[in-house]
């Protein structure tokens, strides 16, 4: 992704220094849209808190900081013992994504027969590789995505309907979600780049506003056109004809095709079945919990705080980035961060090994 | 209802002045949750500026403004000429309430055929008679949802199930929506007045957060448990069985039983559809449009500004009231304020008469 002219990914380790005293550095997206910030992480405690207080987010950056996370602490320390304990607080820091579990569990496998001594260079190189791996499969869901929206383009040109393609997203699954490209936004880049006449409907996504102050930002950045709405709206732009596609990335996708992604992405779903709008969910593979088979009853749903609901942070007109509270004093707060849509208003998981309706997702694994 | 132990509606005319000079109160309702400020209107023209920027909102308080409005346009001029001008200028100030064309309307037929000498005295009789109504309606309607909760109540303790009876609701339908009682709320009220043991998932109602400072504010002051959520979260709420009902109010009603209400009330009704819970809409047999047949394709969306959803009123932690942006520069925005959920996804309308299935509200005219 290009930023005011220069190349960025979202995470990147500092080479420069020496193995034992490197830190990694990521964009605070917490600071975003109106700072653009760059934090150095220098062990794995601040990793975790990144990772906790969203600094990093998206399921698969989630999966790379946790993958550097095991290298810091590694640079601690590289006894089997503080391996285990690190591996074990950095899957609990968030709950619901299955690329932390996932990334952690391949450094730890890599790790624990490694000799200790060569531990430390082999973290690093593998947190790398993750990486890179990411920034792949991104472009892979991209290509496949955009195959996807270019037969829907001329499909429409048949039908004299409106020239452009909207496409609605709920969220952040652009570049900053990842390490480069993104997941849902992976194919809107891609189609907006071959010349298709894109605009995105970003969904607002209460209560932390990722759509309103991430993917706004990013398409910006892109030059993409879209436009921001309320959560609320995109059932009515729906039942209007105004959105041809619904292209959203995930937490979690279970082996039957359940999609847990950001809270409010079921009530899309479901307006987009009501009126024949077709639903994806844009992953790559180790996002897909070959584990699980009902969503809903097998997802741990993380309650994050009742603050996020209450505390809308925002500029105030003098500039000046601040956050006020909106709720009367004192008034009782829930807040589900993540949903679950059933597989059965899914249209496809698109994956860099192709496009799958959910109940063809287990051929991946052929 | 009880502010501060103190007895209040949401319009009054003051009373005290001579018959050309009256003026009418307000609760300024954009200073809510944060400040109870009560405004003077001393002309029409305040009175359309109150209902545009919505310091008065709700279907059944529009009609109560509008019909002052009228009052007051009378107390300028009692001529045909101004009372058809007033009349026209008034029935635009907003485009999707029923009731404001109702009690212009109203107003109208009753005004044009009286003595110009006598018009100004009627009017306001009229309209004050306006307001005694809205306040029996809502009264009447609290007791038919009463009824309804009592019975999901009690058919939930013999089931075993949770005591405590959620209900959740959209937007402010409350006692500040209406001259007193509330719509959607007076069902709530009267059940927790009874004793049922009622807990309210508030949603927030973005953009303009009329749940989260109006709705949260007024049940806080009746002492009605409530939590308040993003607009995002119910729908995960009922696929996990803490929803045993929804009661929202409506901005227009077809006559085949469509819904017109604040955007996202359509999101609502379709997971409450998709999770067995039952959807209710309770509102004063004026809210119905017995002229229309289907309300998506036939009632008219209010557009509202964009700067309704990139700006955010909150309070500082210093207590001072203010906005903060939340987009980034330049970022485009649309606001549809209402959307229509088809009668297909509605077991039932609350009203005055009693509760209709949407097959049977035409009995009400019977």
């Amino acid at each position: 992704m290009i930023i005011n002219n220069q190349k960025f990914r979202t995470i990147w380790p500092n080479d420069g220094m020496a193995a034992g005293s490197r830190s990694v550095s990521i964009i605070d997206q917490t600071k975003l849209p109106h700072a653009f910030k760059i934090v150095e992480i220098i062990n794995m405690s601040q990793m975790i808190v990144a990772i906790k207080t969203m600094q990093v987010r998206g399921a698969p950056l989630i999966g790379a900081a946790a993958a550097y996370g095991m290298a810091l602490a590694m640079q601690d320390n590289c006894s089997e013992e503080h391996l285990q304990l690190s591996a074990k607080q950095l899957t609990q820091s968030r709950p619901t994504a299955v690329n932390l579990r996932w990334a952690v569990e391949r450094m730890k496998q890599l790790l624990l027969p490694t000799p200790v001594e060569l531990r430390l260079e082999a973290a690093w190189e593998e947190a790398a590789k993750i990486c890179d791996e990411d920034v792949l499969l991104n472009q892979a869901i991209g290509q496949h995505g955009l195959n996807l929206i270019q037969r829907l383009h001329s499909q429409d040109l048949n039908k004299q309907h409106n020239r452009q393609l909207n496409i609605l997203t709920h969220c952040n699954a652009g570049w900053l979600a990842t390490v480069d490209f993104g997941t849902a936004l992976a194919p809107i880049y891609a189609a907006y780049d071959a010349g298709v006449d894109v605009h995105v409907w970003v969904d607002e996504t209460r209560p932390r506003n990722q759509g309103a102050s991430l993917t706004a930002w990013e398409l910006a950045q892109h030059g993409v056109p879209h436009t921001v709405i309320s959560d609320n709206a995109g059932g009515h732009l729906m039942q209007h004809g105004q959105v041809d596609m619904v292209i959203v990335g995930a937490d979690r996708v279970t082996s039957t095709g359940d999609v847990c992604n950001k809270i409010g992405t079921y009530l899309k779903a479901l307006a987009a079945f009501d009126n024949h709008v077709p639903f994806y969910a844009a992953v790559p593979s180790p996002t897909i919990d070959w584990t699980m088979l009902n969503g809903v009853q097998e997802i741990e749903i993380e309650e994050r705080d009742g603050r996020e609901v209450a505390w809308v942070t925002g500029m105030l007109a003098s500039g000046e980035v601040t956050e006020v509270n909106i709720l009367p004093a004192n008034t009782k707060v829930a807040n589900p961060a993540f949903d679950v849509t059933p597989a059965r208003l899914v249209t496809g998981i698109i994956t860099e090994h192709g496009v799958f309706s959910p109940n063809q997702l287990r051929d991946i694994l052929k």
